[in-house]
């Protein structure tokens, strides 16, 4: 199950060969991030990229995106101060997260931030008090399978309470559009087409009650490369060009993506150094493997083995067998992959480097502050 | 499902009632952890605490208890660390996690701590070689099922093999002992007669094979004070001091305990605010009640809803309804109570506090980075 990669990008390369930097620690080639925001770009030229901050908040990631035009979706007010200190123009800015304090929104408003989701009646209530004039983004739930990291029923509302919630902004004198997230690492290109067909009755719905909502926000989906192959983004930027174009065929005002995974997950590679290698008994044909990074220092989308990671080791290409991989805590949650049939070389030693892929997207910030008194992990961008 | 209390500690109510310390929050009052030692120490007085310093490391917690007599039970050099800070003697700290560096092996030996934990051959010969004259505690792995937080085969080795490391140990010419752990919260309390059947007799196998074991750690296990009752620490004394006269009719050179989540739980509140309360539909009986504290930032536990915490809003004792609870952030995953039928006022609103009780171990150190922008999780001792 190891993929074996002679070179991942030169800068990572050389960062991993020359610096004695503790492990674990994750390092991010920001080149790799202006390259997949170009590759987006062209694939979907109708839409506005969005990124979506809490993928990876690091400042040489937003200052990199400012450059190249990029907008950003923010989950609180600290991501918001983020972008700005980044360069970001607050109008390109939305609050994307539904559950929003109060004092939040009217942060983010007194900081220029005129784009909120909501989902009900509550929300769009505190942003049109909060955020006098506000665009409003509406959030819709449906579910469409075919993703690896599943959405659940935490965000969005059905389609008809869409069209009241829209309804009702409508009535506030508020803009408004409609999104939805078709859930993270996608891989049923029919999701977007299957999605924007609801989009559009809702929108002509909504018409008739009076609102009129000039955007449509795709979220994101797209994927990182990760273990089990995902379609090419060209692939992606066709499915949603022909879906927008079937359902929307007289165009929008602004069509939104909100890419987070896409951008930088493969941008980034964490380095973690294997502490102990064990066969329980003599005999046992299945080793386990303890890295010195786990579930609690940044790589949580293990959770329930939902985000299989790419590995690399020194002992490539050599003879290899059955693992199972596990965290340095005393947890016994903090195991990674048991039920993944993983293998690894048979060569893999205490003291090897395994190198985790594609790991710059939801590893950073997720890290615990120090459970079992192990720092959090730590970063480089090169 | 919320449990009304009327006062949890007067320090605690005081600070909740005075202070304007932003949520989330935690509040921990030290002389709960010193009650319940005192408590844990009369029900097992055979018993040496060692005290589990990942369940909260924080320093005023440490300093009580080093003043009280505690050892500790440590998992990494950072904890070894705060121990040393808060007065401890490097002789009362026991390094328990049985995956650790070499180099964190030397570090801690040069430290002056002398027992390590082990459940394979090879963290034996890393302990053997990088902490020379160490006393090894080899670990068992038994299922004893009843625990509420369950262990996995992380951790700990089976009879026999728990045997042949022992039997290393004592050629290697190390002091030993057996260590088991009989799961987080464990309810059963025929589980510690159990174990100790078993280890009774790994203990006469290693005397055979010329080791000679002289201590035992009966791990962890005693509970917080959850939504499910759970045995009062007498029932747990009666059952563990009946079970080692039983199978150790003899006595032993020394019997330790690890508590964790017994000590700091029940001393600790959460406070959280109510960010959003909504229902999807306006005829939903089911209301989605957001708070600013999810499994991100300090509710990891809730993971899998296996500790279920009981809570106290300012409503308590009105009409309540069925909620389904969730943290603030944009992940799917950030929620917190579905499955577990929680029951909340109805008047509860948004900005209202809701206090989430017992919450004193494991949520300060679990709490990410920053996961979303939101910062760590604050904690204040009184």
């Amino acid at each position: 199950m190891t993929t074996p990669i002679s070179s991942l990008s030169a800068k990572i390369d050389t960062f991993l060969r020359d610096s004695d930097a503790p492990t674990p620690f994750v390092v991010v080639d920001v080149d790799l991030v202006e390259e997949r925001y170009v590759q987006l770009v062209e694939a979907i030229p109708a839409a506005r990229v969005y990124y979506a901050v809490k993928a990876n908040p690091a400042l040489p990631i937003l200052r990199r995106l400012v450059a190249l035009g990029s907008a950003f979706d923010v989950a609180s007010p600290a991501e918001i101060d983020r972008c700005l200190e980044a360069g970001a123009n607050p109008n390109d800015i939305s609050y994307g997260n539904t559950i929003k304090k109060r004092r939040d929104i009217a942060y983010a408003h007194s900081c220029g931030v005129r784009r909120y989701t909501v989902d009900v009646e509550a929300e769009l209530d505190k942003v049109a008090v909060e955020a006098p004039g506000a665009s409003v983004c509406v959030r819709l739930r449906h579910d469409c399978g075919g993703a690896d990291w599943p959405l659940s029923r935490k965000f969005g509302a059905e389609a008809p309470d869409v069209v009241r919630v829209l309804a009702l902004a409508g009535k506030a004198g508020l803009e408004s559009g409609v999104s939805f997230h078709v859930g993270s690492q996608q891989r049923d290109l029919g999701a977007w087409d299957d999605t924007l067909e609801v989009v559009a009755e809702i929108v002509e719905r909504a018409r008739n009650q009076g609102a009129n909502p000039s955007f449509v926000n795709l979220g994101g989906g797209f994927p990182g490369t990760y273990r089990e192959a995902a379609p090419t983004i060209d692939a992606y930027g066709a499915a949603v060009r022909t879906a927008l174009a079937k359902w929307f065929p007289l165009g929008l005002t602004e069509v939104m993506v909100e890419p987070g995974r896409y951008l930088v997950a493969d941008a980034g590679v964490l380095r973690s150094e294997v502490v102990l290698v064990s066969r329980r008994s003599p005999a046992d044909s299945e080793r386990w493997i303890y890295l010195d990074c786990g579930k609690f220092h940044g790589l949580a989308e293990t959770m329930d083995e939902a985000i299989r990671y790419r590995l690399r080791t020194p002992h490539d290409g050599q003879t290899s067998g059955p693992v199972v991989l596990a965290g340095p805590t005393c947890d016994s949650a903090d195991v990674l992959y048991e039920k993944s049939a993983y293998e690894l070389p048979l060569a893999l030693a205490e003291g090897d480097m395994v190198d985790i892929l594609s790991a710059g997207a939801y590893t950073t910030t997720y890290s615990s502050v120090g459970f079992n008194g192990f720092p959090p992990l730590q970063e480089h961008y090169v």
